[in-house]
């Protein structure tokens, strides 16, 4: 489901400066000396099982049919990765739920007036790539978990349909109520299209790809290049996400055969009206046939027309009706039983499910976490014992709505609170540069494993691949940050990914990554996401599948076996003081944006430019912004600090003169709650699925993270008084986190 | 030719803080208290004559046909116009020069391979707009001035043909030695583009007009909206105008008859390369026809193709061959006779030759000129004496090149120099806001006359109005400045008007205004530019041609009768002081490019982040920025400054006092020569023709002003030794004008 594959390498790591060879053995954190030496050995030898030919050919299996959850390949795949663990040694089961899951009984767009178009809604059969031909088992072209409806209204262009675009369609007096809108993708997740046009009155939605974002105007498209043509389809989830994701009649527990169900009616997640996905070649007959203002430079795409907003003279009629069977999910959970701990879980994950081929999203990294659970195996059998148990999950009915992760994580709740000790997530895999991003309380880690890994085109670590990459693509700040910083910075995770029910509702400390960034392509929830494409354009010679397994079996197996978790809390501490930054930046941002307006409101400015020609409504004055008390944040963020420094002297002490089993077990088990300290039981306003008070995805972005959301978006929203509350909860949060640092350091100083 | 009416208002001038009331009777500057009384009178009576529906039927009469320098229907224009000065009562004529005037003999551009096509080189008759069906008046379309040939290469694309555009290739490893190139419209005077393409070994040029830019993506297109339809052209100059305008076998004299003329084949400033430009309809096969890269984002026009740099598969003819007549050029000259200073001219000018009907461009300026000289006439009915000479110019043959102002300026030098306190151009006029450029030692003057006009759809003053402008759109800094600042800061001048022989050759002191900037469209230089489209998508009803002349007839009439010249030097220092500071920026700018590529390189960063798959050419080492002593330039600056506040205050005290007409006399001489201390005799390195210091248009950006040129186009090719050396002659400059401006404040305070 991530698009994290497509977003450009900068927005995610950067390391430190000087060529560094790969790492030795005395610097991993959480290991004495003593068992570093050994953990590097048999890191290494992990390191060399991998092998590209066994991924290929693990990716061509698994994309060989369409398997979207409740298809028939689907299922066997599941039962082909449970015997593909079980012949590496593992312990491996399928656990199965049972969720809603819409697929569409009739699609229809059509343009009524001044024209008549009636849409295709399917993509054409690409000769050469027999993938694209096996029309039987293929979804068609929808949003999942959009409202029914059968309606017909005049048409608005909304742009990217995010929250700025109708400032600005309110600012020219467009109002979209009783419209049917058409968004293009991308600006933000595509469900926050769809929920923002229904808050404004829209009565449906269109949602398409423009070439200008995802088609020729990247480049060749399908099959002479990688980009999505002319008839390709974004499908997709519409679920509200930002609220909480998983089955919309379970929320908050798992969706087990005998669970309580709420009536759909009565589901808050379902998307209020109805919504479709089209191409760009359905999409411009209805564009073209709009009348109104000419749109801004911004909102233009690259089809060869005048962008006008409307409404009409287009009047278009959308219908969707779908069948809302309860479809059984088949995750497969596989197991390597820990020597010492067992109680203690690394829990790895990738999902299994595709809306079509899904050679990119998601077998990509499915088949690097194959790889991995492969080469432990052989380890194993070497006579390598994990000390705590790993978990290798392969999750089904991600695409939907992250249904078989949050569904299992909810069912296991409990467990995985007394239990998992990290999440480790991918999400397919492409050509590139690491990305990464989780939990700060692990970027230390990252980095240390980064450093470890080589980067099978450069030949330089993949940690000095991506300093270098935000050292050359990034902003002045970034580049300077690069080279100055001793490690790299991770990014906050937002959503779109089986990570989100592990941290964000679990509070579990996650790391997310993958590789891309050198391999921008147009087939995302396609069906020419296929293995054709994928060894044309993507990885073609799979050596960052390879790539990836290693830096995420060495993650794993650095977990599993440390003497002290690797957690390390300056960063956060350093983290969570930019973010208080940002906040107070984001106050004077807005309290500027309205005095400014005001002022100009006064002063006579607006009504001296605005040009008879083209009228556009005066906006109204807004009471000024008020001021903040961030005292209690930056009291909390410095507690951290203190927290953390003294952490880090008694850790390394405590590894130096080696650790004792009691001193272990206690110190572990704090460090595996400290993420909890971050999360509040009650949850975030208006969503309490998310419990996490650092990290979220935007109730107004969708994937895209807000960091200190609650109390970021009441500034957004000018609630001046929320914002106050939010700020408070999350410096209590903070201050808890310094607190319990300090606890865990005092145990290791006993 | 200028194609002031397409900027953005904003780069304009902004006007000072409060609503203010049309200017009071005391605060003229150069006016004793007494006459200003007298003048305040004067000019209120001539604001109310200009009349919106004489100004429509002369923009009628004047674009009814094609009047292209040499056609029949110029020679009738000209004629036409002397005829109504005379009406009004002034002494015109016409004065004659020959000029060489390329026209097409043949022109061709073919793609040979991978698939035929043959360029139609030919805009459509329109249905409805009559002007457009004058096929046999038409000029076809071309570009004057280029270079004759017969060249069949392979195509490459090179965004807008700009230095930037050359080093993106490069770093591709993209040579366009032996190609022909395919430049769009945009990013810089078109003459740049075959002028950089030639020296980067091009053997051709094709300009076409992206629709991005210039067609569908801004709006509709012709005859629905203003837009540049499908096949439309942009004519133009390719000449070498960064160079020297002007008849290129006559460079620096008058082309009279009997000139002494220089072989054609030894004239540098003809373009050595054949040039055509073509429409988007004739670009759009030869573009999806390229291979090769395909181009980064900010290359990416509006056509419906992935845009591909090439060289090839695209092979291409191109011809170019034309008939080199010497041409009459016919510029009108009318005075009328100043009552106490016949021999101090107010000189004013819009040309009347267009490259087709030329409602907008040139004759929408024009006709506010002409109803201009009928309100002065009529003034001098009333008993109204100007005390200097006006002289009323229309110039003809300024879109080939500049000629009939530039031929005019070298023939009349001496006398010019003797005799022109200012030079005030107008060149074409559309609606919105007024635009104004020149001379910053007649910023004050603009400023009180722009707060003297009512603009016609705000009912404030278009002084407020460009406030409000700068304040609503501008960026921080502008709108900061546009509150604080007393007065509106006025651009300085680059070329494609007539100003640049007045201002750049002969240093006489400048203004050049017009309204812009709500009047978008595409029909510049084409056949579409024409009365029909003038009234139904421009400044409909006149009141902007109104305008044009309240603004214009009152600078001309203030400079006219003023006690003293209203120059000020304070607006002039300050400015010179900030193009300093810009000088330093610059350099530091330059440096820390270098440093950071060298330091890239150093590091292994680029290597780093080489993607095999697409390859690219490592930049090579360069030697370090030198410092620069800028010492001599911050004294000049300051010098100035002093200077200005001597100079102040005994201008006030001297017309508080009231003036005799020695000092007068004197005073005037002085303030008249100001311009000249700016100026060198030997010009500017490799362009002697340019004599200006402060301002010409740039090598390698054509319009577009390079202030301080030398120095600042010195440290920009890294010619540090050079830049020292053109530095020094700036600071020269300014400490010449500072002792310039000590020597008239001495003189008023005797």
């Amino acid at each position: 489901m991530s698009r994290r594959l497509q977003l450009p390498a900068l927005s995610v790591i950067a390391l430190v400066l000087s060529p560094t060879p790969l790492v030795q053995g005395t610097d991993l954190r959480g290991f004495t000396a003593a068992s570093a030496a050994t953990q590097v050995d048999w890191e290494n030898r992990f390191r060399a099982i991998p092998d590209p030919a066994r991924i290929r050919a693990a990716l061509q299996h698994l994309s060989a049919r369409p398997h979207h959850v409740g298809s028939p390949y689907g299922k066997a795949n599941a039962e082909w990765l449970r015997d593909q663990f079980t012949s590496y040694g593992w312990e491996a089961k399928i656990e199965e739920y049972r969720v809603l899951f819409p697929t569409p009984k009739e699609r229809r767009v059509e343009l009524l007036e001044p024209v008549k178009y009636v849409a295709r809604l399917e993509e054409p059969v690409i000769p050469g790539d027999p993938s694209t031909s096996q029309r039987a088992e293929q979804l068609p072209t929808y949003n999942s978990y959009s409202g029914e409806g059968d309606v017909t209204a005049p048409l608005v262009y909304v742009n990217y349909g995010v929250p700025a675009d109708y400032e600005e369609l309110e600012r020219r007096g467009i109002s979209v109520r009783g419209a049917i809108v058409i968004a293009r993708y991308g600006g933000s997740w595509r469900g926050i299209k769809p929920k923002l046009a229904a808050e404004k009155g829209a009565v449906g939605c269109i949602i398409y790809s423009d070439p200008r974002d995802d088609g020729y105007a990247q480049g060749e498209v399908y099959p002479a290049g990688p980009w999505r043509p002319r008839e390709g389809v974004q499908r997709g989830s519409v679920l509200d996400l930002p609220v909480a994701p998983g089955d919309p009649l379970t929320v908050g527990t798992g969706a087990t055969p005998d669970a309580a169900r709420i009536d759909r009616a009565a589901a808050t997640t379902i998307m209020k009206i109805p919504v479709l996905p089209i191409s760009y070649g359905d999409a411009q007959p209805l564009l073209s046939a709009l009348g109104g203002a000419v749109v801004p430079e911004g909102w233009r795409g690259a089809l060869p027309i005048t962008y006008r907003t409307g409404p009409g003279p287009a009047r278009v009629r959308l219908k969707a009706e779908f069948h809302w069977n309860l479809t059984p999910v088949y995750n497969v959970v596989a197991t390597l039983r820990g020597s010492d701990f067992p109680d203690e879980w690394v829990v790895r994950g990738n999902h299994h499910d595709a809306w079509v081929n899904g050679a990119e999203d998601p077998v990509a990294g499915m088949v690097a976490e194959l790889e991995e659970a492969r080469a432990l195996g052989e380890l194993v059998k070497q006579g390598w014992r994990p000390r705590r148990t790993i978990v290798y999950t392969a999750w089904d009915a991600e695409e939907p709505a992250l249904l078989g992760s949050t569904e299992w994580a909810e069912h296991h709740a409990a467990e995985l609170r007394q239990k998992a000790v990290l999440y480790l997530n991918t999400d397919g895999n492409g050509r590139g540069y690491l990305g990464a991003g989780g939990s700060h309380s692990l970027e230390r880690m990252l980095n240390q494993v980064a450093r470890s890994v080589e980067d099978p085109e450069s030949r330089v670590t993949v940690w000095k691949r991506q300093q270098a990459a935000r050292i050359r693509f990034g902003t002045p700040g970034q580049r300077r940050e690069a080279r100055e910083r001793g490690d790299l910075r991770i990014d906050a995770l937002g959503s779109g990914s089986d990570f989100t029910p592990f941290l964000q509702h679990l509070g579990i400390a996650t790391l997310n990554v993958g590789f891309g960034g050198e391999d921008g392509g147009g087939i995302y929830h396609s069906i020419y996401d296929t293995f054709a494409w994928f060894t044309r354009f993507s990885d073609t010679s799979f050596v960052y599948g390879r790539a990836l397994a290693q830096v995420a079996g060495t993650l794993v197996m650095r977990t599993a076996n440390a003497d002290l978790l690797p957690h390390e809390f300056g960063a956060l501490a350093e983290t969570a003081r930019g973010y208080v930054g940002e906040l107070k930046a984001l106050r004077e941002e807005v309290a500027g944006r309205i005095a400014e307006v005001n002022r100009q409101l006064d002063d006579g400015v607006l009504a001296a430019t605005a040009d008879p020609k083209r009228p556009e409504k005066l906006p109204t004055r807004e009471a000024p912004a008020l001021h903040l008390n961030f005292a209690a944040l930056d009291n909390a963020t410095e507690s951290l600090s203190r927290a953390a420094a003294r952490f880090e002297r008694a850790y390394a002490a405590a590894l130096g003169r080696g650790v004792d089993r009691a001193t272990a077990a206690a110190v572990n088990a704090m460090l595996r709650d400290a993420e909890r300290t971050l999360t509040s039981d009650q949850g975030l306003p208006r969503r309490p699925w998310y419990r996490h008070l650092l990290y979220a995805p935007g109730y107004y972005t969708g994937y895209g993270v807000k960091t200190m959301p609650a109390a970021r978006e009441a500034i957004e929203q000018r609630a001046w008084g929320e914002a106050e509350t939010e700020m408070g909860r999350v410096a209590e949060a903070l201050a808890r986190t310094a607190a319990h640092v300090e606890r865990i350091a005092e145990r290791l100083e006993r």
